[in-house]
């Protein structure tokens, strides 16, 4: 099988840097095309982020090498990709018309960006969620009299701690009324530099801009239902977020305050739904799907960011001290690789997602 | 005015070596006796603690000298102390016992440990909530046949962060239906050597044994109230706690969701409630009341622990992001200074109370 | 006695946020003016730098309500003070001509910027080693044609924690070779927002930009002597620095290993020189003179920065084990706090300096 | 090829889990016993290092079924395996009785453990260094009566970042004759619990007991010769160490100050000298040698911990910042991983040069 070809624009930022980091020796997709902004095209990728790439890991040699486009030079992606992902960082406008340019011109977009994620016509995917959701992709071309172009996004990294433990009891017959919420959320989260040391040290921030409003709107949209071409927000849920900054390197905790809508099945009942939960990238049995999705711990001091965030390659979810709760009904911890599940490789398993289903083809 | 003569015993560990950071030129009382087990008995206080003084302030000039007495050696604390603070480190049966065999010899015992929190005739004190709770005294010592003995105890240090904001409210009208609460709670709190820092670095634990329990329970005595010289637990509450361990020296933080009993106030009311509360370690203007007790920031990135903890020389709570909760009613982010307030302070804060009410004297 | 007004140059940044919280009730200094960008003048201070006082205390009140001047505008700075702290952060030209404006216009200027500090007749102080570099102040006035002005700087941070115990050993009469030196410094020592935390976390990094240099050749200055006006630069000591930053907030550690010139001084001839150690801040009993400079420590693991940095209110250094060096001659670890005596603190001490002297007068 | 049986005696230490977390899945050994205290024996090793087991990763599945031996039973160890790795945490004495009486019994033995290090004839290996001092062995084993058994041993972890890089430079022709080192030292080099947490946030100690002492003195066995069945020291070569803890979990760096006996080659021929650096294990392709041992990065901000100690599977040294010293003659920044080259993966490369060489078969 040849391999598609990824563009990536944004490339020269953190979660691009994570994206050539993920995508390597890929096997479905190979890197093809890099851009950047005016400032970087034309210079060797390597040269564009030299001083400037932090990933932990080298460059990987394939991308080194590739001379980087103009993010906004369209003509070039066409002739070098199939489909791109999307690190752009720029106002919210800008990034729409950017993305919506792209798709016009027959190149899928998967894109890491907010701007798009409420979007009516444009799918929010946590493919273990909401793989259906793409089928609203037919109506979006059609919306737009897009041909082969499209736009998908992934939501934001604070919600993947949690949203697929929810998401498994709600599928297993349990609806939820109400969550509360605190995160315990790592500084790679807030992109490349982030916080200041010297605010890091012996220290937290009880605060992250706009996240907490992330965190209770998205998941309506993640749970909704496309009616007429359309999303519906998932209406029966409320979530109250306390979102912290924390001095840890990766992985976003998230400490959980559950009530069911009717009677709550037991803790071992629960451990076992968790347990059993399989979803579309399992089934599919896609390249970046973990397996399993969900990983219940028993220990009493589990999940925790280190130990736990590598589960599943970065992509499962760690969930662990289910006990009943005095206010709620039950309470958990979970933890998700933010810089993995929560970006470049959610990004990543949604393609490939796209990608079984037809509607990513070299 | 001659000084009230304070004992110490537990003197070597941590908890007592802050108390003997705090007590040091304290107006009302001087340290004239320090005691620990045996194995330090008959050495100089400085020469007992060598290699085992934590604190970053070097050990008070006036205790350095002090020749440690045998914790169990009543008699001698009899002699040189008008009543102790108890930061002994053993089994709880073995703790209440020789609380009480102190109180029994006329020595009033104001206590960090949790052995006798839930005695029924232990007044568990916050000076700023439960200051009549000291009433319980004569009953106790009338129960026991004690003399001039008697024990009180402080509560636990994760809850200090957010009791008083809370007990404010209710004192002006607002009862509260129940609380989710999850704390960040720093490492001093779990004692010398504590966590490892291999599991403190780039990493948090979202587990501290015991403190759960003690966070939801103790509340419910120190909003309780006396009936037949015993305490009758405060029963209209409900409390969840999620404890975490984060990588910091001071300061406790908690994120809470409070659902009110009616029809809540405005955040504006509340704001004027806190800023206003005051109560009798203010009015009485005790050497340790902070001044005010509650300060609330409107910063939308505070509390933090090292820029508030120290608020009030540590006595204080510190309170932001107060904002509706979509879930309960309100929510907002409390932090106290664990080691001062929530331990060392918080019992001196109690002794002061003690004394101005007359149950300590020279 | 009236106070001196004092003015600040540079006031919103890191360093000027600093000299007003040390200046806060200072004995001698009042902050009548303080000054910054145009973008900043005309502003309230505590407007001007909202959102951006780092400190971890609050804005000293007699600061908050002064209105901001334009750094360039000397007139105001001469109406409204009788000399200025200099914390400017500009390129080094603009900053050589903006402090010689000052001192043109009657102006005395002590600075914190390193532009002035290998002018030939610029002082560069640390006042327990060279108070005598003032006497060239009379020879900067005439080679420039200025009257009252006159500029004088501080040395950089990173070699204030070995450089007075090592003069403190040539004063002794034992002439030094040379010094290897690796410096573990703290993250303020970058200025706001210095290092990301995401760099800091489980990590050093082993290279300050320009520090190793600063470290190696300052001191020879500073060693120096005045001849026909101008400073001749010590030419007996070779020094070589490793500097590396380190995830701590404040203090910089240095490991020195020291060959003498000719024999040595036993080790404990060594402790007794470092423990009577005085110099004419000491003598003039400045208001932050550290009573002694330099501390030394037998425990076998001190000094450390948490409980070591603020010796003295942070003015001291902290030296500790002393011991023979098995390439050299002997080693230690030197300890002193980067933003207070290797900052706004040391320059302060060195304003006093100048005041005790006659050359600052209301 | 049959596997060669491996046992490990002080399997549940931190170290020993090391061990089995690196031999997972060895090509040449598998582990099929494991021993420790008499306490742990008899049970599953799963079961005796519950709530112990502190690897990130978790128990290989290979061991988790073992039922633990008691170390001190040689004759079960015997029967189980081929050679052990030692572990074991015990006083000096009872280790190298402990370590003999299994060499006695036919049982070689590749050890940890600092014990046999300065025993004359038992080789400590850096097999980059000094792979030829498996030559003593015959003589071992003759001196002592034993058969088959015999002791090696692998050095501190602390030299292991800059030795293999001074000996390429000596070994290509530059004799060294002085190194003065500063460290930075991990806190996974202490051990469980090792350092705690309150000590290294937001701070550092600059001092590591025993650890200075071992830096200098054990290189002087490595680079030395054998003479008569001996050990002979390298006299040539004085070494001065100031060891430091700092808050990272893996990673010794080292900067280095280096004088050589003659004139010293350029900075680029000695970068060429560590790139083209290659030794017996890489001749050999031993399975855990790096390719290539030695990497030099150019960067002038590298090594770091976490971006370069997982550089060959943490068995490289990662070099940079050459430079000339102005006080000796160069200086550079040297980083090896302490728990991985510095510790079980570094006697694990030893049993594969062992093996390779025939003195261990199955």
């Amino acid at each position: 099988m040849k391999k598609i070809r990824a563009g990536l624009i944004g490339a020269t930022g953190m979660v691009g840097q994570n994206y050539l980091r993920l995508l390597k020796e890929h096997p479905w997709f190979q890197v093809t095309y890099v851009a950047a902004s005016p400032r970087s095209a034309g210079k060797k990728y390597s040269e564009a982020v030299a001083g400037r790439w932090i990933m932990d890991e080298e460059i990987p040699e394939e991308v080194a090498d590739l001379i980087v486009g103009d993010a906004n030079d369209v003509e070039e992606a066409k002739a070098k990709c199939d489909f791109v992902f999307s690190a752009v960082e720029m106002e919210k406008q800008a990034v729409r018309e950017l993305e919506e340019k792209y798709a016009a011109n027959d190149i899928p977009v998967v894109s890491n960006n907010s701007a798009h994620r409420h979007t009516e016509d444009v799918p929010m995917l946590i493919p273990e969620i909401n793989a259906h959701h793409t089928d609203i992709i037919p109506y979006q071309q059609k919306n737009r009299g897009w041909n082969k172009g499209f736009i998908v996004v992934k939501p934001n990294c604070s919600l993947q701690s949690y949203l697929t433990p929810v998401y498994a009891l709600i599928k297993a017959g349990y609806p939820v009324e109400s969550l509360v919420i605190t995160t315990l959320q790592a500084v790679s989260g807030a992109g490349y530099p982030g916080p200041a040391s010297i605010n890091m040290i012996d220290n937290i921030i009880p605060f992250i801009p706009g996240e907490e409003g992330k965190t209770e709107r998205e998941p309506l949209k993640i749970l909704g239902s496309i009616k007429n071409g359309k999303f519906v927000y998932y209406d029966a849920l409320r979530i109250s977020a306390h979102c912290n900054r924390v001095p840890i390197i990766d992985g976003h905790t998230a400490c959980v305050s559950l009530k069911f809508r009717s009677a709550p099945p037991s803790l071992d009942e629960i451990i076992a739904i968790w347990n059993e939960f399989r979803a579309e990238p399992q089934e599919l049995n896609l390249p970046s799907a973990p397996q399993p999705p969900i990983v219940y711990r028993d220990e009493e001091d589990r999940p925790q960011p280190r130990k736990d965030r590598n589960v599943g390659k970065g992509m499962a979810v760690t969930v662990g001290r289910l006990r009943e709760c005095p206010v709620m009904d039950i309470r958990f911890v979970a933890l998700s690789h933010n810089t993995i599940r929560g970006a470049a490789g959610g990004a990543i398993l949604s393609a490939e997602l796209l990608k079984a289903k037809g509607y990513l083809a070299r």
